[in-house]
């Protein structure tokens, strides 16, 4: 917390409004699900902080972490919640509120200091969590080696006949039986449907030679896992294996340019180009990865936009894809951390091209 | 959708940005999940509404039932979304932007049009969905006799010994059994616990002579349930009868003065006003109900700030409690629904004080 109040006064920042999310859990282990009635830490540089909450839920933020290590207000129903905030606040200047802030509560907040400026937390947030200490490393070390072994045991099944939903939800059991307490998403995408990077997974039954994408993830202590592979049931069809090999390459290049001091947008530009110089690039339609840790999708992403250097004790995917519309998709996606020397892949599982039954 | 072109204008509005979101379920029944990239309909008065996502979901937006009823636009990673947004965007004015957008979103709209007012939809989209249609109170109905049935599974099994996790993890299953194809809550709060309205099950172990909050929900066919009963293991302790028997009065004081053109705090007071005249007005810390629908929470909240006039159509909780912090806690709940001459119940559970093992 006292870095993130001086993260907050080294951002120019005058208070950090932080909402449910996974902001909150990491800074104050408090996660309550959000809601319309308004929840909100208050990071002030300088002050300590302090958390408002609606009155009904004080037993419970007094009974989780938060409520030994900080103050907390209450607001009642039939009050306003952002009178009772803006009390809490300096009554100028910059304020950083929660990425995942809900409109309503940020807008209420705006209404209350109409000539201030407000910006997304994360230019405070992402720099605090992108970089993860042992115990985080640990927890998404185990996420990671549950998610191997999910796809491990999924392989050694006869995927041929079943539906996509039903081998989503096989692999949820399997995210489950392999330590995850959560399930967050279970893309399985067969045929022509690999060409949907977010297909939701559906009645089509998979047949022989159908490539089929599967990309999914829960939580292991609150810390997610993320992998994709793509695997043939039977003969794979014309031109597959072609594409397969480059995001293998692009994926395999992609992962040895990261080192500490390299760029988002640099790691991006290896896998972009293995990919362009095989002809493929306008089939490459999303950036190359995103951070990992208590969100799927966090800071840093490895994306053409992010010119910030990567540092040790950050964790990300690199995920290249090629797309044939109305044919099939190939994506291949590791957890990668960050060290001294370049990289670890938290991920294992094979990346040869499986075929299976 | 035209409805929803048509309150945008009645309202003042130049355009409304749906975010992923139930409004954005109920207006084009997509339902991807909210995330960093932004995925926005734009509504705007006298024009197509137009859909705008991120390229590599443009596969699974024209896969779903949106994709055929309206035009969609992308945007690529590595372009600035805000700037393809704005492409879409009457140069100014006030917009509405979904309650549950992202802060970061928001933030993103506002760079965009910054001398545009931004307000929260909820006062376009609470008029449009807060009055259900047959379909939608057929969904409501089967949800709540679901939640009926799991508490009257619950009640037939013995809870002293469990601990309150446990009963929590039952609940659920129970939701599932009895056709919740999610189970989005389950409040088990025992002894003194039940003074916390919204109690995190924890290990504590239910005891004979404990009062047991349950309050649960899930989905059925997206709709939710949520019901609440408190239930008491062996003997009731000292003052707990009273206290329920307060807070079932209450609850059916207010279902007796629900009916067309009643605002939500009168209700509202009529629950507080039977517990204000027991003594126990300062143990009554929430609002007396909340509307539901595709949100466990919506318009209309019974509650001492709304002084819309409920309309036949209309569906919310009723659901007043008495907190004795350190002893017990009394909630009793229902869902019902505004009928011409009154109210209908959702929920038929018994509301008598169940003695259970």
């Amino acid at each position: 917390m006292v870095l993130a109040q001086e993260a907050t006064e080294a951002e120019g920042l005058s208070a950090l409004l932080v909402a449910p999310s996974a902001d909150l859990v990491w800074l104050a282990g408090y996660e309550p699900p959000p809601l319309e009635r308004l929840t909100c830490l208050v990071v002030r540089p300088g002050r300590d902080p302090v958390l408002l909450v609606p009155e009904l839920e004080r037993p419970r933020a007094a009974d989780s972490p938060v409520g030994k290590r900080m103050e907390t207000t209450v607001w009642r129903d039939g009050e306003d919640p952002y009178e009772a905030l803006a009390r809490l606040l300096p009554g100028e200047g910059r304020f950083g509120a929660s990425d995942q802030m809900w409109a309503v509560h940020l807008l209420g907040a705006q209404r209350m200091r109409p000539h201030a400026e407000f910006v997304p937390a994360s230019a405070v947030m992402a720099r605090l969590r992108s970089v993860k200490d042992p115990s985080e490393l640990e927890l998404l070390s185990r996420a990671a080696r549950g998610a191997d072994e999910a796809f491990r045991k999924l392989v050694d099944t006869r995927l041929e006949g079943l539906r996509e939903e039903e081998v989503a939800v096989l692999l949820g059991s399997l995210l489950r039986e392999t330590g995850h307490e959560e399930v967050s998403f279970t893309v399985v995408a067969s045929g022509p449907n690999g060409a949907s990077p977010h297909h939701e997974p559906g009645g089509r039954a998979i047949r022989a030679g159908d490539p089929v994408v599967l990309d999914f993830g829960g939580r292991v202590g609150r810390y997610c896992s993320d992998i994709s592979r793509t695997v043939c049931v039977g003969h794979a069809p014309k031109g597959f294996e072609e594409v397969y090999d480059v995001v293998r390459e692009a994926q395999e290049e992609a992962f040895r340019a990261v080192r500490p001091g390299v760029t988002g947008r640099e790691v991006d530009a290896v896998a972009r180009e293995v990919i362009e110089r095989a002809g493929y690039g306008e089939r490459f339609i999303h950036r190359t990865g995103h951070g990992i840790g208590l969100e799927a999708h966090e800071s840093p992403y490895i994306s053409p936009e992010n010119e910030e250097p990567l540092r040790a004790g950050m964790c990300f995917s690199i995920e290249p894809g090629i797309y044939m519309e109305g044919r099939f998709g190939v994506r291949i996606e590791d957890i990668v951390a960050v060290i001294e020397t370049g990289a670890n892949r938290l991920n294992r599982a094979d990346r040869d091209l499986l075929t299976i039954a």
